[in-house]
C-alpha cells in the first residue's frame, strides 16, 4: 500500500527518510479529492452577484479513518515504531484518536486515547475501540487532557506536537497546487478550521516549501476559521471553557499557537470566526450544493467563505482561487447529522401499487 | 468530475455512449482500492498450511454514497434524465436507495425509497432522507417492494433490473484486472455476495468482454457467496421469508436469477452458503488483519474463503489469485457493528498523571 511518505519521500525530514518504504506505517493515506464547487460558486454569485472566484473543495474525510489526522500518523507511528516504542498515545477530541489506534494497531503497537469525558462523538470512541485502543475519559475538556498527555514518559506521544506529524499533514498542501497546476490555478487563498492550529502550521510549512521550490509562484493566504465559542486565535487568549456544537474544534488553548500566529502575518491571512448555526448551515449547503458530506468542524472554513462573501468583506474576483479544506466526514459524527437534518417522515403503507402512485403523485 | 462512464466509455453499451460527459450525472465514482490483504493470507495459511494463494480486497466503500451501486447509478441515472424523467424509484435494503437518492438530487430529479418496514439501518435511511429522497416503508419484505416498484409507470425504476445500471458496474471487473495486470496477474476465483444477483451478473460481463478484448487471458471463476438463511441460489429456489442480519443481502428472490446461474456455469464457479456468525467472524477478521471496516453482508465473500480453506475444498495453490469484493462500508451498517465490537468500556479518571500512568502500566 502507498501512501503519502512514499509519494513525497524526497520533502520528508531526513529522519523520517532514513525509514524504509517497508518499516513506514501506513493506511494508504492521502491521494483525497480535490473538487471544483461549481454549484456553490453560484450559490455566492447569489449571495453577492460581484462573486466571480473558484472555490475548490480539499474532501479529507476520505482518508483511511475519515478525517486528515491520518496524513500526520503515518509518519509520527512509523517514527515511534522505528526507535522501538510499544505504546502510543495522544489527547483527543476524537479524530486524533481513532488515526492513532488504526495506525498503531497496523505498527502492532499499543495506544491510550486520553479523551474528554463525555465530550467525544460515540463514532470516533467506537472506531477507536474497534481498533483495540485504550480510552481513558478526563473529568476535564480537551486542554486538560493535553497538558496531561505531554507528561508522558516511555509512551510515544502523537498530538500535534509531535516532531513528525505537521510533515506528513504538509502533503495536502503539495497535492492541492499539483491538481490546480493542471488548471493552471494557484490557491490564492486556504482557508480551513482551526483547533489546536496543528493543520494550518502543517499547511503553511508545505505551501512555503513548494514556493521555495519553485513550484509554485506564489503561497496563499492562510485564513483559519474557528467557531465563535471557541476562537482562541482570532481573540488572541486561551479560553477556559471553550464551547461549540463542533467538537474536533472545541479546543480553547491551541498547541501551535506561535506557529499559527507567524503562518498568519507570513502569509498576510487572518483568523475569523463564525457562530455554530452558520457552521451547520455551510454543512448543509454542502449536502445540498455539492453532495459532500462532512463533519461539524469541517464547515467552518465554508461558513467563513459565506460570511466574508455576504458581507463583502473579501474580494472574490475572477483571479481567486478558494480552496476550503474539510477536515473530516460527516459519518464520524453522525449524531450532530441526526439532530440537524431532521428525516423526512416515513409514509409506511400496505404493499399496493395505487398507495405507491398516490404518494409519487402528491410530491 | 470524472466517473467510470467518462474512463470506460468506450466499453459503455450506445445508449450510453450517445450522453455526453457534461450530460452524465457523476458523483466520481470507481477507482477504488483493490488491496493486497497480505495478513489475511498469513492467517489463511494458519488455517491451512497448504494456503498459498494471493487474496485481493477490491473495497466498494469508499465510492461517494459508500457502496458499489454507485457504479450502476451513474448510468441508471444518466439514461433516466436523459429521456427526460424528473423522478426515480427504487426497492431497496438501503445501499440502491442511497445511492439513487444522491445521484437523482445531482441530476435534479426526485426520488422515491421503497423499503422493507423497519428493516433498513437507520444510517442508510437517512443518507437517503439528507439527499432529499421520499421514504416509502413497505408492509412486507424486500421482495414485495422490488415485486411493486417493477409495475411502476411514468418514473425511472433504478434497480439492478434497469438496462444500463449493470454495464456500469462491470466496471469493477475492468479496474480488477487493469490493476492485477501490473503485478502480472489474472483472478482465478472471484468471491462476491449475491442478494438480487445483480452485482455478480455485473462482474461477469466484465469479465467477459476483457476476456474477449484479449485484456485477460481467461476469466474467473465467479463465486457467489450467501447468507444461510437467504441462500437462494444456492438452494436453487425462492425463499419467502429470507432472514439474515447481513441486512444488504437479505433477498429471498433474485431478480438476476438467470444470468447469475449462467455466469456460474459459464465461469465454472458455485454458490455457497455461511451463517450470519461465520459471517460476523470475517467482518472482525477483516479490521484485526487489514483494517478494513465493510458492512456486514461484504465480509461473506472473506467468510467463504475462510471456510473453504479451513475445510480444504478449494486448492489455494501458489498461482492461484483469490479476488473478494467487499460491497459497503461498515459506516453505513453501524448499528450491526456496535452490536460486534462491543466498546471496551472507558476508563474514567481525574486529570491526574499519575492515574493515566497507572493505567498505562496496567495494559
Amino acid at each position: 500500500m502507498r501512501g503519502i511518505i512514499s509519494r513525497y519521500r524526497d520533502l520528508m525530514p531526513p529522519e523520517i527518510q532514513a525509514i524504509s518504504d517497508d518499516k513506514i506505517v501506513t493506511l494508504g493515506e492521502g491521494g483525497t479529492p480535490l473538487i471544483r464547487a461549481k454549484n456553490l460558486e453560484e450559490y455566492l454569485r447569489t449571495q453577492n452577484p460581484k462573486f466571480a472566484a473558484q472555490v475548490w473543495l480539499k474532501d479529507e474525510g476520505v482518508n483511511p479513518t475519515k478525517s486528515f489526522k491520518d496524513r500526520g500518523m503515518t509518519g509520527a507511528v512509523s517514527y515511534e515504531k522505528s526507535i522501538g516504542r510499544a505504546a502510543v498515545a495522544c489527547a483527543s477530541t476524537g479524530n486524533t484518536y481513532g488515526s492513532a489506534a488504526a495506525y498503531a494497531k497496523k505498527a502492532g503497537m499499543k495506544c491510550f486515547g486520553l479523551v474528554p469525558e463525555g465530550k467525544v462523538t460515540p463514532g470516533k470512541i467506537f472506531l477507536a475501540s474497534m481498533y483495540g485502543a485504550t480510552t481513558i475519559e478526563i473529568r476535564g475538556n480537551f486542554d486538560a487532557a493535553f497538558a496531561l498527555v505531554k507528561q508522558l514518559k516511555d509512551v510515544g506521544v502523537v498530538n500535534n506536537i509531535h516532531p513528525y506529524r505537521l510533515c506528513g499533514q504538509a502533503t495536502a498542501a503539495f497535492e492541492i497546487c499539483d491538481k490546480l497546476k493542471r488548471f493552471k490555478r494557484v490557491p490564492s487563498y486556504h482557508f480551513l478550521p482551526v483547533g489546536n492550529a496543528g493543520n494550518i502550521t502543517a499547511y503553511w510549512m508545505g505551501y512555503t516549501l513548494y514556493n521555495k521550490m519553485g513550484q509554485i509562484p506564489f503561497a496563499p493566504a492562510m485564513m483559519g476559521c474557528q467557531a465563535e465559542g471557541a476562537a482562541a486565535m482570532v481573540l488572541g487568549r486561551d479560553i477556559e471553557n471553550p464551547e461549540t456544537e463542533a467538537s474536533a474544534i472545541r479546543i480553547g488553548k491551541p498547541a501551535r499557537r506561535e506557529e499559527a500566529t507567524r503562518a498568519r502575518i507570513e502569509s498576510g491571512g487572518r483568523f475569523y470566526s463564525v457562530t455554530d448555526d452558520e457552521i451547520k448551515e455551510a454543512r448543509k449547503l454542502l449536502v445540498e450544493t455539492e453532495d459532500v458530506f462532512c463533519e461539524l468542524a469541517s464547515a467552518t472554513s465554508v461558513a467563513t467563505v459565506i460570511k466574508l462573501n455576504r458581507f463583502g468583506r473579501l474580494d472574490f474576483w475572477k483571479m481567486v482561487t478558494v480552496v476550503c479544506t474539510l477536515t473530516g466526514s460527516g459519518w464520524k459524527d453522525l449524531d450532530t447529522a441526526f439532530a440537524q437534518f431532521i428525516p423526512q417522515k416515513s409514509i409506511v403503507i400496505e404493499p399496493k401499487l395505487d398507495d405507491v402512485m398516490d404518494v409519487i403523485r402528491s410530491k
